[in-house]
C-alpha cells in the first residue's frame, strides 16, 4: 500500500509498505478518505509519538473507506461494506486494520469524504460535552477555537442537546459562519477584553487553547462548571493555578484525548455514539463541516493550510 | 442561648443571642457538642465568612444534640431524638435550626461527643472517595494529612470499600496510628522525596495542602486519575499547571467544599450516607476517631491545638 511517512521532523514522503493484515475480530478497510488533525502536525514535529500499537510513523487518526477483508471471527461486517472510525494512527494510507467493534457504518449517500470529516470532531465533540463536560440541557457552553472541525461539531451537537454553545475564534468570518450552525453568542478573542463579552458564567468549558486560557476560563465558569481541556495551542503550561478559587466555586479540570484510550473505551464509546449520534446524521441533523478535498500527494499544503488556521472545519484528504 | 461569637478577626467571646426559632419544615436541635474545623480558623481569621443564610459571626459547621422544638409540618423527627449534621454555620452554640431533611439519627448508645465528630470528616472524606474521586474497589488512594478528621475518616472508609488507603503526615506517630485504622502504606512528608515513597501510581487523591503538593500530586495520578481538592493548607495559588499532563494522563482535578452546598444538595448527600454510611456506624465497623473533648468555653485551647497540629482525628467542643 502507499503511506504518508515522516520519516523525520518536518519530512514527510510517500512510501509503499506492506497491506496490514486483520487479525481475528479486526478488518481490514481500504481507506478512501481520511480527516487531518492538528495532531497530525504535532507529531509530523516529533513531539506526539503514536500510542503503542499503532504504527509509528504513518499519520492520520480517522478514516473512512470500505471493509476488504475480514478477519477470522468478524461478524459485524461484510467485504464492501462502507464504514469510518477513529486509529490511534495509520490513517492516511491505503489501508488500515480496525477492531470490527470501533469500525461505525457509513451513512448511505454521504460521501467519503464528508464521512472522514466525522470521527474525531464529533466523537471528540460528544465525548467532551456529554461525558467529560457533563453538559445538560439548557447549559451555557463556551467553546474555544469554535471554527474548528471539534468546535463547529461542537455546535451542531450543542445545538441538538439544547446546550447554548457560546464560541470564541480570532476571526469574524468564522463567528458569523458558526451562527448559522446554531451558535448563539459570539466571542472574538482578538478583543483583548474577551471575557467579559462571554457574559454570564458558563457550566462548561470545551478549551482548545490552554496555558494562557486557564486563568480566563476559570474565572468565567459558574459554580461547579467544568473545564474540559482538549488541547494547548497557546502552551501546555499555564503560570499559576488558583487552587482557592476551584474548592471555592468547586470547579472540575479535566483532560481528554483520543488518541490515547484503550481499544475498550473506543469500543464503548463508539457503540453509544451509533446509538445516539448517528442518526442524526442520517436524517441531516447533523452535517460534517468539510473546508476542502485535499489529494493525499498534496498533504503539505492541507499541513500548511492549517498551521496557518485558513480552514473553517476539517481538511480531508483523499487517495 | 449561649454562643461563640468572634465579633473582630482573632478575637472570641461567649455572647448572650436570641434562640432561633424553627420555621415550616424545620427543627430546633439543643446542641450538646460540636466538632471543630480547620474552616473555623479560617473564618475566625476572617478568611471564610459564613454563606448567606447562616449565623454571620457564630463559628461551628457540625453539631450533634437533641430535637427541641419542630416547625410546621415537621414528620421524621420528635422532640428529645438524638441527631446530628452539618450547618453552614453556627454550630457553636446552645440552638441550632435545620431543616429536616438535613438531620441524621445518632446511633443508639452513641455518645453526643463521638457524634459531633462525624458530619464533617465522614461526610466529606465519603462524598471526596465515592463521588468526587469515583474511587472504586481495588484503587490506591492517597489521602494526604491523614491524621485529620477528614483523613481518619477517609482511612475507615476506604478499608470498608476495599480502596488501598495510603496516607501521608508529618509525624510518624499518626502515621502508625492509621495503621491500625487500615492505612496500608504511611509516607512521612518531612522527608524531601516523599513522592518517591508512595510506590505505584494512585488513582485517586484526596488533598487537604494544596498550591505546594500540586505539581506532585499530578505526577503520582496514574492515567485517568483524579484529584480532590478539599483544602489548600500550604497556599491557595500554585505557581503552575502543566495542562499538557492533564491532558495527556488524562486527569481531572477537582475543588470542594461542603459549606457553600445548598440545601437540597446536603439533603441529598444526607440520603445517600443514612443509606449507605450510617449502618457501619451502628454496626461497630466505622468509629469516630475524637482526639479531644473540650468544654465550649475553652475554645481557644481548642483552636490553638488544632493550629498547631497536635490532634489525630477531631477535636469536639461540649458544652
Amino acid at each position: 500500500m502507499l503511506a504518508i511517512t515522516h520519516p523525520a521532523p518536518d519530512l514527510m514522503e510517500l512510501a509503499i509498505r506492506p497491506d496490514p493484515v486483520a487479525d481475528a475480530g479486526q478488518i481490514l478497510v481500504g481507506v478512501r478518505a481520511a480527516g487531518l488533525n492538528r495532531a497530525d502536525l504535532h507529531q509530523r514535529a516529533g513531539k506526539y509519538p503514536a500510542p503503542p500499537g499503532w504504527p509509528a510513523d504513518i499519520p492520520g487518526l480517522e478514516y473512512a473507506g470500505e471493509v476488504r477483508s475480514l478477519g477470522a471471527g468478524v461478524k459485524r461486517w461484510q467485504i464492501g461494506d462502507r464504514v469510518m472510525g477513529l486509529v490511534g494512527g495509520g490513517a492516511h494510507a491505503e489501508c488500515v486494520v480496525v477492531n470490527e467493534r470501533e469500525a461505525i457504518a457509513v451513512p448511505t449517500e454521504m460521501s467519503y469524504a464528508d464521512a472522514a470529516a466525522i470521527p474525531e470532531a464529533f466523537l471528540t465533540a460528544w465525548d467532551a460535552l456529554v461525558f467529560r463536560g457533563r453538559a445538560v440541557d439548557g447549559d451555557r457552553v463556551l467553546v474555544h477555537a469554535i471554527g474548528s472541525g471539534v468546535g463547529t461539531a461542537a455546535t451542531q451537537l450543542g445545538r441538538e442537546l439544547d446546550l447554548a454553545i457560546i464560541g470564541t475564534s480570532r476571526s469574524a468570518d468564522k463567528l458569523e459562519r458558526c451562527r448559522a450552525l446554531g451558535m448563539v453568542h459570539g466571542v472574538l478573542t482578538s478583543d483583548s477584553d474577551w471575557p467579559a463579552r462571554v457574559g454570564d458564567p458558563v457550566q462548561v468549558i470545551i478549551d482548545t487553547l490552554g496555558a494562557t486560557a486557564l486563568e480566563q476560563n476559570l474565572a468565567l465558569l459558574a459554580p461547579k462548571g467544568r473545564l474540559v481541556v482538549l488541547g494547548t495551542m497557546t502552551g501546555g503550561r499555564a503560570p499559576g493555578l488558583d487552587l482557592s478559587l476551584v474548592l471555592r466555586k468547586r470547579l472540575t479540570i479535566v483532560g481528554t484525548a483520543m488518541r490515547v484510550r484503550s481499544l475498550e473505551e473506543r469500543i464503548d464509546l463508539v457503540a453509544r455514539f451509533v446509538e445516539r449520534v448517528l442518526p442524526m446524521f442520517v436524517d441531516g441533523r447533523l452535517k460534517p463541516v468539510v473546508d476542502r478535498v485535499v489529494p493525499m500527494r498534496q498533504i503539505e499544503t492541507a499541513h500548511q493550510a492549517m498551521k496557518q488556521n485558513e480552514t473553517f472545519g476539517k481538511v480531508v484528504l483523499v487517495w
